[in-house]
This record gives structure tokens, C-alpha cells and sequence, in this order.
């Protein structure tokens, strides 16, 4: 329970710009560096070796007061699943298995994977629309590490990445939305059309790969090559405020309507099985969760804050339940475990 | 409100035999008036003729103190509507639209309906299992109103009657019985094909031709031809103790196992769903109901008592709620009212 004490995760604040809509933005770039073969190739001792001087690149930066390495290899799968659920590292690098590790700062704003499918992977991430701030954050970080450590970078292409959609910058921008008006009233198939149409990508919660689930859309750019970084800020600052005021509009127009009851009606059911249930899977408590958030920003739930909603959409992943209960869990265990969660969260939230 | 102070239905009552599963036994008898063509031929003047006969009949048994006469002819639809709710009436008696009425005690044990599909039709009611007890009620009322009225009674066949399937006794006996746990393990078609096979019928919370709702059934005999009364309380007297003791026996499989969660979660999302839903549906509640109201006979949910369970099921369905009200509801609002009715109700019992 010492766990639950210490849990802070910067991103999940509700205080952010826009956060009623926008849970958080991040921004990460790839980097490769010179004299080592890319990922795929890297044979235990280069991996081993690389790794020591990415780490060692961090301290000669200044960083490692803030940013402490966590080796990853023969880590415990739990530990690894709870980075992964807090964003700090993806979901191949929770799988990879050779000399990995990523370095974080405590409230999860910053992380370095290395060894992932680029040599670094750069990340920072915070509360509610950011962008231009995080770019910022970034380019500094990425110019602290660019004087200790030698990247792969190519006079026409750029920056050399793994992937061929990396090369250029490097960089991928994206943003987590919640967007339950939009899927209530169907409209959302709309967005996708024309985020598409602007070349950039829809994923869920958890990244690649994943589906969307409780109406988190995480959107981003797809084509980074031939582009600067502002160009790729550019299009999301284009698009995204447009998604955030048609959710808006949308959530008004449920309210103002007779739709109100309706409305009204599916948070409060949210809210009464989440506060009853004795099991519940990760999916459903996502989905309901997600109702009781939008009930909480139209002021239909007064009592619940924000912050406890967006926690615990994170808190009850398998790897924080297993993380708190201090062992493995299958999966009928989990969803006992996260229904109970639930149920204190929110009752001891409760008026 | 009044209403609701002064509400009080018998056969709803929680401690009758066997009410954990028994909720309440019922007998009636089918009479016809000698001198008067049977229901279907009866013109106005005779219908009126034929009501008074009966209710001064009524009055010359000396029953009037007790079983006062409701003429439902250009009564409210409401009020009507009440009184089939509360199983003093049928359905087909709710639609006459001629002279016709019904007499009935304050709390509902006894009704004698004038002008329903036979001239008359007595009836009693009990809470939980208790058919023989109700057999002797219904020959004393049956006796003292059979020396005041003089019935059609057919020296080979029996008491005459509007439909053959009444001829003979005119008697149905039958029985409600909530039955969750073999709806949830799927076990109630053994019980129907049983049922069937001797010769009684299945039919839902209010009678012939509704469905079953809520896990209610009610069961009666079919067959009046040629058995006396005993028969046919023999008939149900041997098959309703066995489902009776197979819907425990199957509770109780479901409590000692590891479905014992699966139940607790069923039990308490539908508790969860009811204490917070905004606007409901009859048929949800009843289901949902159900849920709730075993969850009190094992012992999940300690703080509700059975009769509040048993009294939501009748006072929650459109006539209640509109007399309640005071006027008459749309759908819509009979489910927004049927909601905070019982989400009053279940949280003023809950801890």
C-alpha cells in the first residue's frame, strides 16, 4: 500500500489546459547513435555496452539527478507492465528482452528508453493540451544528450531511425482525448475521417496496437520526414483544438436537450455498478469510468474530482493491481481486486 | 402520497410458508347466475340487472362489512389499472367497458368480480405457499354465496361456465414462484417441460398472457373437467414443493462454489443499477429486482427486507406510480418516477 502513498503521476493532473477534454500530450523523439549497428542488429555485448553509455551520456548531461536508470533486463514482468501503464515505456519495450532499461523522473514527466526500437527514445509528457510547451522541454533535453552522445544523423534525411516513418525529426507529437459525446452520439466516425485525412494517426490508451477503450483517443502525427518540428506542431495545433470545441458543443447539446435524462441517467448507472460491482474487467471499468468522467465535467457528479477519475484509469491496470497487492494475479483475481479499488475510490470520493 | 401510507396487499406479505421462493398462492372459481345468458350475450340492461343481483346477494350473505363493491363501469383507467396490479382484477375485466365491477377487501385477500368473463369470479389470495388454507376460505365464501345466488351447475358436468376449460369445479388454483436461481443456471426449461408434462400451465407476473418477468412464474392447473377440488390441490400439492426444493437446492450450489462471486456481483450491480439509475424501464426493474430480492434471501444484502422487495415489484408498475402521481404519466416519466421511487425506497432501507 506504500505504492498507493507515493503515487503521483504528473501527467494524470487535471489541471492542465483544456483537461476537461485533453488528459495529456507527449512528445518523443528516436535517436540512434553512431558506430553501433541499429537496434535489430545489435548483438548481448554491444546492447550491454551501448546501454552504459547512453546511462553514462545522461550523467555527463546533468540529468541523472532527476532521471535515475532503471535496468529492465530479467526485471520483474510486473514492475515492467506498471512503467508500461504509466507511460514511461511502450509495449515493445516491455517485451524486449536483452540489455534495455529506461531512466525516469519520479513524476513520470520525462523518460529515456533505451534499447527500444531506436537506440534512445526521448519522451515527455504532461497534463492537458501542452504541445508547444513539451517541444520546448524536449529540444533541450535532446541538445543536453546531442553534446555527450554522438547520433546517427544524415546531411539530407536527418536523423537516422529504425523505422523509415521516423526518419526526419524523429519526432512523434500526440495527444490523449476523451471523447465520450462524440461516441454517444456517433458522431466520432466523422473525426476519424478527417484525422485521417490529415495524415495523422488514432490509437488507444495504450498506444500502438492498442484499441481505444473507456473513449480515449490517443491522436498524433504519422509522417514525420521532410517536416521540422514546428511543421508538426503545427498540424496538430491545426486539428486537435478543433476535436476539443466539437466534444464541447457536442456534451452542451446533450445537456441542453431532453437528452439530459438520458445522459444523466448512463452516468449515474456508471457510477452505481462502479460503486456496487464485486468484479469488474479492465475493458468495463474503462468504459464506465469514462462515463462518470464525462458526468464529472458536466457537473452531474459533484462530489468526484477529476484527478481521482484519471488516476484510476491507470491504477486499475493489471500492473498497478498487481504492484499493490504485491504478487501475481490472474485475471479473475485482477478483476476482484480492481472492482474492490473501485469501489473504495469512489465511495470514499462520495458525498 | 396518501396512498402510499395506506398501502398494505396481503398476499404481498413476507411471511407466508415457503415466501423465500412462494410468493403468494391464489384460488378462483368461475360461477354463472341461473336466468342470465353467460357473459357474451348479455345485453346492457341485463348486465346492470345482473351486477345488482350480485351485490345485493353479497349483502345478503353478510360479506358487505368486509368485501365492498368497486362498479368499474367509466372509472378511471388508472384506478383500474391499480386493481389488476394488485391481482383483483384480470386483464379482461381491466378492458370491459359494460356494467361491471368488483368487490373486494381492504387488503386484497379476497375479490369477487361481477361481469369478467363469467358472471362471477371469487377469488382469494395468500402470501407464500398456503393453497389448502385457501381452498377452505374459498368454499366458506363460495357456500355463503351459492344459498343467495343461484348458480348454473350442471348435474354431469359441473358448474357451468363461459369457456370448457373452467367446466366442472370452475376452479384454478395457482401459485407465484420466484425462481432466479434456475433461470440463471439455465435450469428452467427442465422445470417447464416437467410442468407441462403434468398438465399445468406457466404463465408470467400478471397472469394469462403476459411473459414471465422478473423470474416470476405463475403456476396453475389447467384441467377443471372431471376433478374435484382436492384433485386438483393434490396436483399442485405434488409438483410445487419439488421446484420449490430444486430452486433451493440450486441457490445453494451457486452460494458454495466459486459462482458464489459471480452471484455477490450480480447481486450487487443490480443493487448498484437501482439505487442509481435515472430513468427505468418495468421490465429492467423487474429483473433487476429479482437479482436484489434473492440477494436477500441468501444473506448478500442484510439491510432489505423481503417485503419491500415484494411490495417494489407491484408498486412500481404503471398504475401504482400514476396513482401515486396523481395524474397520468407518459411512458417516459413513468420510468424517470419508477426511478427515484425505488431509489428512494432501496436507500431508506440500505445502511
Amino acid at each position: 500500500m506504500g505504492e498507493q502513498a507515493q503515487f503521483r503521476v504528473a501527467w494524470l493532473d487535471a489541471g492542465g489546459p483544456d483537461s476537461d477534454i485533453v488528459v495529456s500530450s507527449r512528445i518523443r523523439v528516436a535517436r540512434n547513435i553512431e558506430g553501433y549497428p541499429l537496434k535489430v542488429k545489435l548483438k548481448g555485448e554491444q546492447e550491454a555496452e551501448l546501454e552504459s553509455a547512453v546511462v553514462s551520456g545522461i550523467e555527463r548531461a546533468g540529468l541523472a539527478a532527476n532521471l535515475s536508470y532503471d535496468p529492465l533486463k530479467d526485471k520483474d514482468p510486473v514492475h515492467r507492465r506498471l512503467l508500461f501503464e504509466r507511460h514511461l515505456i511502450s509495449m515493445e519495450h516491455l517485451k524486449a528482452e536483452g540489455h534495455h532499461g529506461v531512466a525516469y523522473t519520479p513524476v513520470g514527466d520525462v523518460s529515456v528508453m533505451v534499447n527500444e526500437e531506436d537506440h534512445l527514445r526521448i519522451q515527455v509528457l504532461g497534463a492537458g493540451l501542452q504541445l508547444s510547451a513539451l517541444l520546448q522541454k524536449i529540444d533541450g533535453l535532446d541538445e543536453k544528450l546531442a553534446e555527450q552522445l554522438d547520433y546517427s544523423f544524415h546531411s539530407q534525411f536527418g536523423f537516422v531511425t529504425s523505422c523509415p516513418t521516423n526518419v526526419g525529426t524523429g519526432m512523434r507529437l500526440s495527444v490523449m482525448l476523451h471523447l465520450p459525446a462524440l461516441v454517444l452520439s456517433k458522431l466520432i466516425e466523422k473525426v476519424f475521417n478527417a484525422v485521417n485525412k490529415m495524415n495523422l494517426a488514432v490509437r488507444g490508451f495504450y498506444g500502438e496496437a492498442t484499441e481505444a477503450s473507456g473513449d480515449f483517443y490517443q491522436i498524433s502525427n504519422q509522417i514525420t520526414l521532410g517536416k521540422t518540428p514546428d511543421d508538426l506542431l503545427a498540424e496538430l495545433d491545426k486539428t486537435i483544438p478543433k476535436i476539443v470545441s466539437y466534444e464541447r458543443e457536442v456534451r452542451r447539446g446533450l445537456v441542453d436537450e431532453d437528452e439530459r435524462k438520458i445522459l444523466d441517467d448512463k452516468v449515474w448507472r456508471a457510477f452505481g455498478i462502479l460503486t456496487s460491482a464485486r468484479t469488474i474487467s479492465s475493458e468495463e471499468a474503462m468504459h464506465l469510468l469514462s462515463h462518470v468522467r464525462m458526468g464529472v465535467n458536466l457537473g452531474i457528479l459533484t462530489s468526484l474530482k477529476l484527478e481521482t477519475l484519471n488516476e484510476l484509469f491507470v491504477v486499475t491496470q493489471p500492473g498497478h493491481l498487481q504492484q499493490r497487492e504485491g504478487r501475481t494475479l490472474k485475471q479473475e483475481e485482477r478483476d476482484i481486486t480492481r472492482a474492490t479499488y473501485i469501489r473504495e475510490r469512489l465511495r470514499a470520493a462520495s458525498p
